[in-house]
């Protein structure tokens, strides 16, 4: 297996450890059982604790896309300011416009940070959006958005609701979302987390669930409502994936033997690595400088290297997968993922092989 | 394990086949890779066999829950005619009321049988509806829906749909969704198909499709068009639980080597077994006569045994968990679910339990 087995390095899904994919396998229990109730309010307690949070952590048996979706129809009466600076964040606000809401955005170029917080403040300053919507790193460019500084911004407006995906930098950093009035966290589990994916997680503050009250037409299957109120007896609305659950009690597990702050470490130095690898081989960095993300790094192929040939040979040859960019950026850009489990000697690996294929391209 | 392990008669989830399980846990590969394709495509080409269809099977990261939402987000313009008669079906129309939609009922006491065909025909007539919703397998009372009957006179009506949840009943008996008109016919895997719950599957009619085009506010994560559009490239839209996948690949494997025509006859012997057996023992059963599931039986209390102590005392002695009735039938009713890998010598185990325990109970 070990030699025939493709390792990830991809901004998602990434590589799962072997005692994680294992507990996938664990026997079904009934989801309204005592058993797992048991299994919820551990893995809540995990939650709380890995995403800093007192706030319920919803179980959303879905892709995270969908908690978009859940996000904006629970919090969102009428009108949604988008920060739009690469595919996701695009696509979460066509996601809100086909759900019939106006999806208005501050839209800078890929490889920008969303940072004009001039222009963010002058647009909530009409008063005409009920939320602001933030993809905190735009894994299609590596792009990680002030976070900080735009939740600050936020919060000067009363009724503005903050909405935030986490997919590519919840647990490859630290974020607070309570203290930074964060109102809908969502993450996916097959990421940062190094999980497989079919789950995916939703941090909401008690103002999101007091917007849902107002709203109608919050559907069944995403509403913010149905969470709460499963929650109250550490159940989720519908049958949940059983073994993602049991896959992400162990991998909390995992996560609380290594500790916060060392992960926290490991992943900055990760990023630092590649960041520093890219450059002194004379690539550049396609995010502007200083707003790089920490679970991934993309790439410039200022080199005009050959990146589906490079992607192939590493395949094949070495049996590690990395990404040759996303949508438009394809070729113009490589990515790689660092997230999850990844250790240091873990990448040193790749950039071995791919200082020797670059060697041999001269 | 086999000592401790609580076995599931539940009617879903269901016990998973311990190598179904194992396939849970094979190493993650990207979705969007060549190799996700040839899975796709192999699953696929198991799934139209399985469910007797030419239609494209969509494989939904999610509960079968969602596919109610995206069946008539996709498919009812304005106004769906929901047949109730449990708290499945009537879930569906409440499903379809918060998203927006008109869902009226023609609705008949919890254990009869949807099968009034003229107040069908007339509501039909009217020429109000966009589609007709049909569970047709109540897995809350175990009362099985006429599919046959009522598709035929949906038929007579040119412009209307026909949307059918066969959570508890596809795989259980033949269906053919094709020749029947069955626009969208939805399943769990953790029921009939002896699966980890996390994924649903969505067979979808060219006219499902078409009557899609016309519509608006369908939402992203469960919109049939983009399950179309990334089906023709051996795709799911956003990132699928690629676990339930692989388990999925393996079950169909096991699905042919038994055939469908033995897994239909299993079926069909452990439903009438175990009617046999509760009618024998002094019980009723819950549905009326003739209109009984396959899946799962719902045996009315006649005897009014305390149905608390026997689930506990199945469970604790015996590790054998079965269902205390759904939500107002607690206690009225108790359901044993016989789907999926159930064998009839795994059926007689549980009914040898039950019978010393009655005999104790006097």
């Amino acid at each position: 297996m070990a030699s025939t087995h493709d390792r990830l390095y991809l901004p998602g899904p990434v590589e799962v450890a072997p005692e994680v994919l294992a507990a996938l396998a664990t026997p079904m229990i009934g989801h309204r059982s005592a058993a797992f109730g048991a299994l919820y309010e551990r893995v809540q307690a995990g939650l709380r604790w890995a995403l800093s949070t007192e706030q319920p952590v919803y179980l959303v048996t879905a892709s995270a896309t969908a908690v978009w979706e859940m996000a904006v129809r629970s919090c969102v009466r009428e009108r949604c300011l988008h920060l739009v600076n690469g595919a996701f964040s695009s696509r979460w606000a066509k996601t809100t416009a086909c759900n019939g809401k106006q999806a208005d955005r501050i839209e800078v170029p890929w490889g920008r940070a969303n940072r004009d917080l001039d222009a963010l403040r002058e647009a909530l300053a009409t008063g005409r959006y009920d939320a602001v919507a933030l993809v905190h790193s735009e894994t299609s460019t590596g792009v990680l958005n002030p976070l900080e500084a735009i939740a600050q911004v936020v919060a000067e407006f009363e009724d503005v609701l903050l909405l935030v995906d986490a997919v590519s930098s919840g647990t490859t950093l630290p974020i607070e979302p309570d203290r930074l009035g964060i109102d809908i966290l969502l993450l996916g589990v097959q990421k940062a987390l190094g999980l497989p994916p079919g789950l995916a997680l939703c941090v909401a503050s008690e103002r999101a669930h007091a917007r849902a009250e107002t709203i109608s037409n919050r559907g069944y299957y995403l509403d913010l409502l149905e969470f709460r109120a499963r929650h109250a007896r550490h159940q989720t609305p519908t049958t949940p994936a059983i073994p993602q659950i049991y896959a992400l009690e162990r991998q909390l597990e995992r996560m609380r033997a290594e500790g916060l702050e060392p992960r926290y470490s490991r992943h900055a130095q990760l990023a630092e690595r590649t960041r520093a690898w890219a450059l002194e081989r004379g690539f550049a960095l396609f995010p502007e400088s200083g707003y790089e993300a920490v679970g991934l790094t993309c790439i410039e192929n200022t080199r005009e290297i050959d990146v589906n040939a490079l992607a192939g040979w590493l395949q094949q040859e070495h049996h590690m997968v990395i990404d040759r960019g996303y949508g438009k950026l394809r070729g113009k850009t490589f990515r790689i993922g660092h997230m999850g489990d990844m250790t240091l000697e873990d990448l040193e690996a790749l950039l071995e092989r791919i200082d020797t294929w670059l060697a041999r391209a001269g």
